[in-house]
């Protein structure tokens, strides 16, 4: 039985799923971040190779024959990267070099199976990108922490921890962020000032300035759970108002689809914060329809098909995403922002 | 003859004077980066070495018999820093632990000998502080480049990257400063592309990504450079709305007295753009006098005085400042952006 082996690495967590050329899953698995860029190569190999161990010793079927693997990343992947991907691979029984595709595809087609179309990812980073013929014909953003990537998990993380930062300085309004942030850090709020600022800043400076600034992502859900407070509000909206800029930069008049949203930044503030986040991603969109998926497995898995030559039609679609929800642990574990 | 040798530490600079308590001065140094946030510990002692050898070996008067040195630095000295230039002083004939006093005073007493007033300092970093009694009764800012330090070298610098990153990726507009960043990185702009994005493009991210963060002030003087382009101007604006938003919040309505600006932002925006920065500034000041200073090392030299018990008069200030200024190198190599 010819199989594969489908893999959503995302900056944060990866998933796996083993499927036959029907579409019929049978092996799910989870890890941490399989992005090269986010881990190095040591991290992604060990990450993406955990998800894959996972969803291969979870599939109860018979022995393969034949099969290959297909991972969606973001980004590109070195040579070494997919040289060692193999070995590990190999050692589970998918032979052959494993093909890398774009996780916009991956987040696409967990959407839908329309081969003209848009995706929107806003996870840690942000990257959107226009489909045509099933193909990726342009991508905008995914720039990265420093450069671009407004609105992603990162952004909203470090515009909470700059707000609370002002706040503590006397340089900005007073938030509910603060309360939350430093309990998030356990720092405590006593009086009491070092040189002349109060002690939670010079802590909170201490404990953030040690961390890699990626990790600032990690307070995005803050932001999300304040969504209330004017600050975190503000902080929200124009977060929403970079990714409808984002996408509305990919749209083409003459190409016409559903607009698929991934990423943890997306699923929060559709599911939690509907009223900053659907307007301007509606207008942005251009009235087509918005599709929010949990992570680009499916995508993945269709990616794998296609290059298995085949054709992927409404039925096989509906039994992949079927097939992938009922392995998929319950949502609350994926659904954690900047996941 | 007793002697003092004063320092003032920048992020990116720093300069020596050695002086004796009439306020003559007798050799004036400088050397790179003798902050320890910036270079580390190592590095500072190398530099603050430095300048103080340079300072030291300039000085043609008599041997001195009793001594002691005084730097102003931007955060605090640790102790194996205190006791690293303890060793390297005593060396250079300057025996005894040196004094670390801030550098919102050394910036401060460069521009005034009142004992009540405010400074604001914007180099690779932001900092204001409130002075009364001649002592620092407040400081606001000074939080670093991730969290803080709105209108800084660093802030001007990463808003212009990301403002041409954002133009190459289709986000945002044409500015002359993508012209000026690829430039000043040697970065051809023939066509072609990179897996979907300008071959340009691809290059700056993978050069600003090999920098440290900090490294990102480099591009501020392009701001300046470009300040008729509308994009370099929004960028300054909002970084003179900044300052003048930090300065405010140093006021105390009972405290009167001059506002004295420091930093090379602050130098190149009251030289170069003054139609951006003095309005907000002056509104900021309530009316004070604003006066602007090329570093910190009159000031440090002031702080070595009084510590000497020596009564800071208008004649001595003045001798000190034609001193400095004499000894000191032409402006131009001092008045950089980010020094």
């Amino acid at each position: 039985m010819r199989k594969i082996l489908a893999i959503d690495a995302g900056g944060t967590s990866t998933r796996a799923v083993v499927l036959d050329l029907a579409g019929r899953c049978f092996g799910y698995g989870r890890a941490g971040s399989g992005n090269p860029t986010a881990s190095g190569v040591d991290g992604a190999v060990t990450e993406l190779g955990k998800a894959a161990e996972r969803a291969v010793a979870a599939d109860q079927s018979t022995t393969d024959h034949e099969s290959a693997a297909i991972i969606a990343l973001a980004g590109s992947a070195s040579p070494l990267l997919i040289e060692r991907l193999s070995k590990r691979f190999a050692g589970l029984g998918f032979g052959g070099e494993p093909v890398i595709e774009p996780d916009l595809l991956g987040t696409y087609f967990s959407g839908t199976f329309e081969s003209d179309g848009y995706a929107l990812i806003a996870g840690t980073g942000t990257v959107a990108g226009r489909i045509t013929g099933g193909r990726l014909a342009l991508a905008r953003g995914g720039t990265g922490w420093l450069l671009g990537d407004g609105g992603s998990g990162y952004w909203i993380g470090h515009q909470v921890m700059r707000a609370v930062v002002a706040s503590l300085d006397g340089l900005g309004p007073d938030t509910t962020l603060t309360g939350l942030v430093l309990d998030s850090l356990r720092i405590g709020t006593e009086l009491g000032s070092v040189r002349g600022r109060p002690h939670s800043l010079v802590t909170l400076m201490e404990e953030t300035y040690a961390l890699r600034p990626i990790g600032l992502a990690r307070f995005a859900p803050l932001a999300f759970a304040a969504s209330e407070d004017e600050v975190a509000r503000g902080i929200l909206t124009s977060a929403a108002g970079s990714l409808a800029q984002l996408l509305a930069a990919t749209r083409d008049p003459a190409v016409n689809g559903p607009v698929v949203l991934g990423g943890s930044v997306l699923a929060a503030g559709m599911r939690v914060a509907p009223s900053i986040f659907a307007a301007p991603l509606t207008a942005a969109a251009g009235g087509a329809e918005l599709i929010a998926v949990p992570d680009g497995v499916v995508g993945a898995a269709i990616l794998g098909l296609r290059r298995a030559g085949v054709v992927i039609d409404s039925e096989l679609f509906s039994r992949l995403q079927r097939g992938v929800s009922e392995l998929r642990p319950a949502l609350t574990a994926e659904g954690s922002v900047a996941g």
